[in-house]
């Protein structure tokens, strides 16, 4: 039988959801979610392969995931056959066979994030589920410089929560940039990857900066340190969104016209 | 005892609620939330009086509304102290003391709505409940020229649905644009008032256009004939909002120090 490795990127609201990894039939998740819907289709139980194993109420614009399947739908009528089982809060964007040992999560070159803080006078209605509300007027700037010094390759162990195996703490933040727009203010991170809750920590240490507690410097001795706790606190999910996954393009594709 | 005339301005999302007019204990309303929001920071049973009585799922960026109240926390305190009491989908953005005599229905000389189309090739799953997804690629040319067969002052008859008791269906239509904005298309029209249904009609009626089932011209006959049958179909609420209720300045204002 035909199998195929199939890439899809796919949006979700994380509200409704424990997370993006499984966590048993009993717990929503994006994971299970995808699972369910994939069986119903193709009759397969097969496991999906996620980028990005966001977290608990954490959103995604561009979430990647692969399957290998031998199921018989055209590579091109998976967006719209699973969108029709889905539930309308995950939606699945595109679809394409790759390489067969393409693996979203091993194969991405980098990822980019984005944290919105809802920085009004009063709180947008429409972003309650996606930005995090700061009533107190943040000073921009200042959270920019002190995002600057996080730029580069760097041990980001205080800017990591526990509960994660990993080899190395090292990673390069590619571009941490913080900008105001109109009541919202975005700060967008790309690096070749990210320790468990560090972004979220990053934002957390730069809300200390923005509300004048700290000066910008203080955050590159957070990261000299390599103390969590010398961090600031770790903001909520709903700020947070997986904006996108990058990977090498000439390695991705499937170059082999018989698979 | 001191009675001040209070106008507010407030966001809400219009998804969990039957609109915004009252329908008694048991159903679900922007106007019956507030009201029950009042009585617990003041003690008082008031009305609040509404400029747009937005439909279900309906939502609103400025509904303006009046309550007079002998309430006596500072009108800058308002906001705050409502937003402390009302659940998070309705937000009160500004409150100021106004002209006794001021009725944000009747004094408003001008709205603005928006209705938003996703017209992407997938679903936005963050505009799920802000926007209405129509497939077929939307011909934003042809609508817009649609459009502006209805700007100016005409009678409106065929674009209103019946169970409403108005003295006259024309109306002036000072705006009625058409524009793409990415995978979103928005249509803003700004009226000296609305009849009963009306934007959802002519957005169901561009929509024949932009489907190219009707060229542009259409529109003009379906004004003239006065026919609602001869009109599109009344789009869902969710994609609706009202923007902004326009007032004039110098009316409003309270000018007695004495209030």
């Amino acid at each position: 039988m035909l199998m195929r490795n199939i890439k899809m990127t796919l949006s979700y609201d994380g509200t409704a959801y424990h997370g993006f990894q499984d966590q048993g039939p009993d717990v929503p998740t994006v994971q299970r979610s995808l699972e369910t819907a994939i069986h119903k289709l193709t009759g397969e139980r097969l496991r999906v392969i996620g980028a990005g194993r966001t977290d608990a109420g954490v959103h995604a614009l561009g979430q990647v995931i692969n399957i290998r399947t031998s199921g018989t739908i055209p590579v091109e009528r998976w967006p719209h056959a699973l969108n029709s089982v889905l539930a309308r809060d995950i939606v699945v964007r595109d679809a394409s066979v790759v390489h067969p040992d393409f693996h979203s999560q091993y194969w991405a070159t980098k990822k980019r994030y984005q944290y919105v803080i809802d920085n009004g006078p009063v709180p947008c209605v429409f972003m309650r589920r996606y930005a995090y509300r700061v009533y107190r007027t943040l000073d921009v700037k200042a959270m920019s410089e002190a995002a600057s010094w996080l730029e580069g390759k760097h041990d980001f162990a205080a800017f990591r929560s526990v509960g994660s195996e990993v080899e190395t703490t090292v990673r390069t933040l590619y571009e941490l940039r913080v900008e105001r727009c109109g009541d919202m203010i975005h700060i967008t991170a790309c690096a070749d990857g990210f320790l468990y809750n560090m972004m979220r920590i990053i934002v957390g240490t730069l809300l200390e900066v923005g509300k004048s507690k700290q000066p910008p410097k203080w955050v590159k001795e957070v990261l000299m340190s390599g103390q969590r706790h010398l961090a600031g606190p770790t903001v909520p999910g709903l700020g947070l969104c997986l904006l996108e996954v990058v990977y090498d393009d000439a390695d991705t594709h499937n170059n082999d016209p018989a698979r």
